[in-house]
């Protein structure tokens, strides 16, 4: 049997990354590009286009030889239809046919869909959450991501949009969020609101490396900041837990590297407001494929999806 | 072909419901009996055996008519094992495996589960929920209870705990619930509660149906009391919503009966704190089979269990 090849891309806010991945989904190579002169969506296009074609010059591939290329995407993403709803941090994107575009530029096979989704597929695949039947996973950083496997498989929801953990309302009045709400717990624990938070708390610029870095180092204002933070992420998780019973939380992204003070706290909160049956089954566990959980992802969804 | 029967049972609060189903799931007799003589666990147990022999013998069926006895129960019931995890409100029932004690006593086919699913089992047969592929539905009453259908399947998480969505946090910080938690949406929209602020908000002792009544005749404080408690389910429904992409929520029970008020109130809340592309998928009604519903769900439990 010839030997087939899998190109995964995860594109990002600021780099877009591409992986030439094995069927077993390994990752042999790959590289990644600042997306600052992809500014527009017919540069975007072409940047994706060209980067693809070179990958695939650069490691002498024959086209016959790659199953299909997986995209990751910051936005809703009708995946089965292979097209962009929307970037929310992307403008010009509107309903594009994305998939179609790029099939037609590259005479390969294009599956795309979102990123929270497939950095899920990836830790419940091979990562965190491999073996367990029903789980969330999250993404910590300037947004709060989240995926859901339920029964073993993806859960996409009717528009593709399930997951949002990150908009579960904390409480019934508070900060205003991006997505047009308040009280979110993106609104309260995302990147921007925790650094300003850091930084009026220590009295100077801080970074969150800095804070975790000094937590590690038992500094009072620093633990109690990653508890307050876990606190709070507890409590939707609480919520979520409730609701679905689920096997296991698996925490990924920038913030979850502050480590066992915030998984701590995230494990108190559920203990105190969720309920004793669900917070007894319930996991929670560290993301285990870090930057490449993405990559891996878009492997696990061609490989899934192409190679029936 | 021999004509077949099933027998569904709903064990209540108040009162325990048995009634006679063909296999079209269609009510064929029923019966309601006080639960109050079957204060502990041999007494409820012989009372369930007695009722169910007495309905064969008064409908003049032949046990082997009857493809199996289906009931729904006020708990976190394992219902492959068969077992009872425990009652919240009945004393005595710590890990019973009830449904192999039934099947000795009875030498019939028995299938057990928890009276939320049930209800929302048949609120997505053949109810307000038919034809939609994700749901959740509720019944409100002194607790507020959930079941989930997910890709058109009965979703029972790990324990079969999964549902429960009036254990949402609305808060950080609030009133104690039940549940050992606080600020759940149960402990600010179970009966128990609004009974008390109704009254309070009337200066005298009033029932739920009469506020709804009120309403019904645009007294402002009965409509602004309904608009509250609509607030905060549609508070927690947002969230819900947010994580699962619903198709349809469905809200029974008592306090639905509160009618448009209450609605116009939930959509709003909706509308307003859940993110714009799941706000606009999903649909809010009113549970179509009332107080019938868990007896037809065990209809349907013993007909998609038992005849393959």
């Amino acid at each position: 049997m010839v030997k087939k090849f899998i190109i995964g891309i995860d594109l990002g806010g600021t780099n877009l990354k591409c992986a030439l991945l094995d069927t077993n989904l390994k990752i042999r190579a790959k590289n990644s590009f600042s997306t600052r002169s992809f500014n527009n969506k017919p540069k975007l296009i072409v940047g994706i286009v060209g980067i693809i074609n070179s990958f695939i010059f650069n490691h002498g591939l024959a086209r016959s030889s790659i199953l299909g290329v997986g995209l990751g995407l910051p936005g809703p993403i009708d995946t089965f239809g292979g097209i962009v709803h929307f970037f929310p941090n992307i403008k010009g994107w509107n309903n594009v046919g994305f998939k179609k575009i790029l099939e037609k530029k590259l005479k390969l096979p294009i599956v795309i869909d979102n990123d929270a989704n497939l950095m899920t597929l990836a830790e419940h695949r091979c990562g965190a959450a491999a073996g367990y039947k029903n789980a969330l996973c999250l993404t910590l950083g300037t947004g709060v991501g989240g995926g859901l496997i339920i029964n073993g498989v993806l859960f996409r929801g009717a528009d593709n949009a399930a997951g949002e953990i990150g908009h579960l309302p904390l409480n019934e009045n508070g900060p205003p969020c991006g997505c047009g709400s308040r009280a979110c717990l993106e609104s309260y624990i995302g990147n921007n609101t925790i650094i300003k938070e850091a930084s009026k708390l220590f009295g100077r610029q801080i970074s969150l490396e800095e804070v975790s870095r000094l937590a590690g180092h038992n500094n009072a204002k620093a633990i109690k900041f990653w508890s307050k933070v876990g606190q709070r992420l507890g409590l939707a998780l609480s919520g979520a837990v409730n609701l679905l019973n689920l096997d296991v939380v698996v925490i990924g992204g920038g913030v979850a590297g502050a480590g066992n003070i915030l998984f701590k706290s995230v494990k108190q909160a559920i203990w105190q407001r969720a309920m004793s049956v669900q917070a007894k089954r319930v996991k929670i566990f560290k993301a285990k494929l870090g930057v490449d959980a993405g990559l891996i992802g878009a492997g696990y969804l061609v490989k899934e999806r192409l190679l029936k």
